[in-house]
């Protein structure tokens, strides 16, 4: 078993600036805490609650961004992607290919992402058992790629609520997959106002330590200087000034969990 | 209040002669009850359990045989889209475009289905709470289109298993679209058999007949000759030849409903 | 199949009164509808929200209350208990024994009230599947009671939410027992208001008629004259002034399903 | 906060002899770990799925055991009760009274447990949300004991399924009530086996290092020699075996949560 990663940075590419600062700050952070961080940025929100709200900068203008962010702060790039050309485009400037949770069942886009050959993050679908994922796997694996992770984010639990049954992370990982918990996603309120969604970020640290101490490869996490003014996410965002302290706490449980 | 309509047809476009085999089946059914039947058939099944399952004969290939299918049969065709692109092409051969209920919150999507001018079926999404369904609406009529219809198959209720809550008939009613009710769907017990989705085919009339009587516009049920040797949907489908007994009883309690 | 029963009343026992004149009125609606009617009162509610909360006459003042309302509207009387001792009490005034949701897996309250001769109605608890009350019906019936009810009335989703899932209507009527829909109940929002119970009244009209569509051999709901001062579930009780319209519909959707 | 209490032991109270023996080999643990122990025994399984499940030896007979248990081992002893009466005889003899989930809003008990001056734990109902047990909490402490905890089991989650929601520690530990997870009942499948529930021994360790990690009070954790050939519970039991690795390790989370 090996050390914890992160996967953090801010819901949405917001400008160039934005970026360049925000996964700065990520890379020292990452640096004084030894640890891997992969800095994770969205160039369009294609699934926002209504028609109204902010979706990005869109992929074009994105990519010279994320090429940026990924010389200059050295860190790794993440980023999702909805359709197959999406994937090999994004592939141009990134290190991780991530799909979202609605779209994990789509075959054509498991395989147009698998076919870039970089590692690819597929987030487990709201509506998915954890056993689920074993053919979701398997459908970028049979493309011919066998990086590829399972990320846990909530299941659906009623209406405009999530759970995180941790009993799905060993599930998962029997597949064979590293598995991330999206500590982020999983207090998402789902619809929960009105027009946008909302979430409870207070339980981010309650859930992804009992997700650590469980024990995954990596703990998605969304960070942002200013969350209650971020285009999207914000309420489920942990504020840049502290994840330092609540990373280096995860790393304490990861530690005993893994008896590193 | 006006007469229930019914979506129907196999799940998969399976060749030529399948399709024009049963829509005039259909077809003649329809004239027989005289109601409104709208044929349903897909091209691609994009999001199967696993990628060895049967996808169906792609867009392009069957553009012609669902043109060929309304001209003969005289029946309007419906299909379902997965990307921007299809919903345009889509729109050449056929009468409404139907939005997968994983893809309902994907607002390119959406708004490429709306630009055809056709009718929209939009699938709730197993995830989505009724009311959720507002804002999906609205993506599609605020991109110009108006004719946008809200389809109940089902919501997540733990794992492999959905509950079809009829509260959500009069809820989306009352954001102004006609209200579907997908018979097939909402029996489907997802992921249920390991590599592909079970179902309930003993279900459909129990929960087709409750949706009739709270009142609906229309309900889609999948038919097909041989449910048992079908390439997908087989163990929710209802068999063709009891679709009439079915239908008629359906008719009956619309009339009460409606006071027709 | 015979006709279909309704079982009604206000939640609980307010007063000898209310009792009487509640009663007498519900007799004059089942007599202009020629239906039968089974009256619902409670003299104790044992599991409020809060400790706050009215819970009613008790069993010992109640009894004879109960004895005056059947005789004076020939109406038979349920009630529900919550221990063994109370099963043998109220037998002695009432006709059904109703056990309430919570309770439906209490050996000894199901045997105690299999053993008063009476027919039992069980409540399906909001944890259990359909098939699980199999077990339960046989509990009764190898108490040596055949007359045992089963009745649906929700099950939990989520939080503070309860979702009717109306397979269970035919799947219980397949254990051999009549089949009672809860609308009263299934539109309760447990625990929704902090301290009491919330309700959906405005669902119970949607609720009954699907339920009745499907099939079942009565409907239980409860009526009040004036349910926003009622002492408990105010707000999921149908107005008594609404109550005859309401169930005369039902009977046309009774009478379509059962071909009557 | 203080050190992790364990709750601990087999699901019934098989015999005289069966109790003497793992309670005192328990106590050797608990003097080996150095931790705090509460013995877990149930005199009466009073709703088992199915009239044939083995009940126990009721309560009368059970009353000097337990006294002995507590004797000999030294060890508090705990068990559940399922009326007012009971709650009034098994204080006699124990040292923790236990209000079933089921049975976590049936106000007599609640009071008759306070009543009996010893601490109370309630389970919280499979059909409660974990801001529900604010008002449970306040019915025992308003009944003038304050030493009532508050212990999560699992939420209703579909069919025939429970998950545990973390979120649900740190809510009702801010009701002011120490919290308690029951890993045992967490990973039982309810009504999961036909007449019998199943169980997902394998997820005990998980579920428990999650909730260790979050910070609780206690872990109620059933265990047996032999759980296979238990009469309830045995799929969820861990064996006895295997315990004193178990808690050892859940130990070093607790030690880690909580700074000690």
């Amino acid at each position: 078993d090996r050390k914890l990663t992160f996967i953090a940075g801010p819901c949405q590419l917001e400008s160039r600036e934005h970026g360049l600062e925000v996964s700065q700050q990520l890379r020292e952070i990452a640096d004084r805490l030894n640890v891997g961080l992969i800095y994770k940025t969205s160039y369009d929100k294609a699934n926002r609650t209504s028609l109204s709200s902010a979706r990005g900068m869109g992929l074009e203008a994105s990519l010279p961004v994320f090429a940026e962010i990924r010389e200059k702060s050295g860190l790794p790039v993440l980023t999702d992607v909805h359709t197959a050309e999406q994937a090999k485009l994004a592939a141009q400037a990134v290190d991780v290919i991530q799909i979202p949770a609605f779209l994990c069942r789509q075959t054509d886009l498991l395989i147009a992402a698998a076919e870039t050959g970089k590692p690819v993050n597929v987030k487990k679908g709201q509506f998915l058992a954890p056993w689920d994922m074993k053919n979701v796997i398997a459908k970028v694996a049979d493309a011919g790629n066998p990086n590829v992770m399972a990320c846990e984010r909530g299941a659906s639990f009623g209406y405009n609520t999530l759970v995180s049954d941790m009993r799905s992370l060993p599930i998962m990982a029997s597949f064979g997959a590293p598995v991330v918990f999206d500590a982020t996603h999983s207090v998402q309120q789902p619809g929960g106002q009105g027009t946008t969604s909302g979430g409870q970020r207070e339980f981010v640290p309650t859930l992804a330590r009992a997700a650590v101490a469980v024990g995954v490869a990596a703990v998605f996490m969304e960070t942002h200087p200013d969350p209650d003014n971020a285009p999207s996410d914000g309420p489920n965002m942990v504020p840049l000034s502290e994840f330092e302290a609540l990373a280096a706490r995860l790393l304490e449980f990861d530690a005993l969990a893994k008896g590193l």
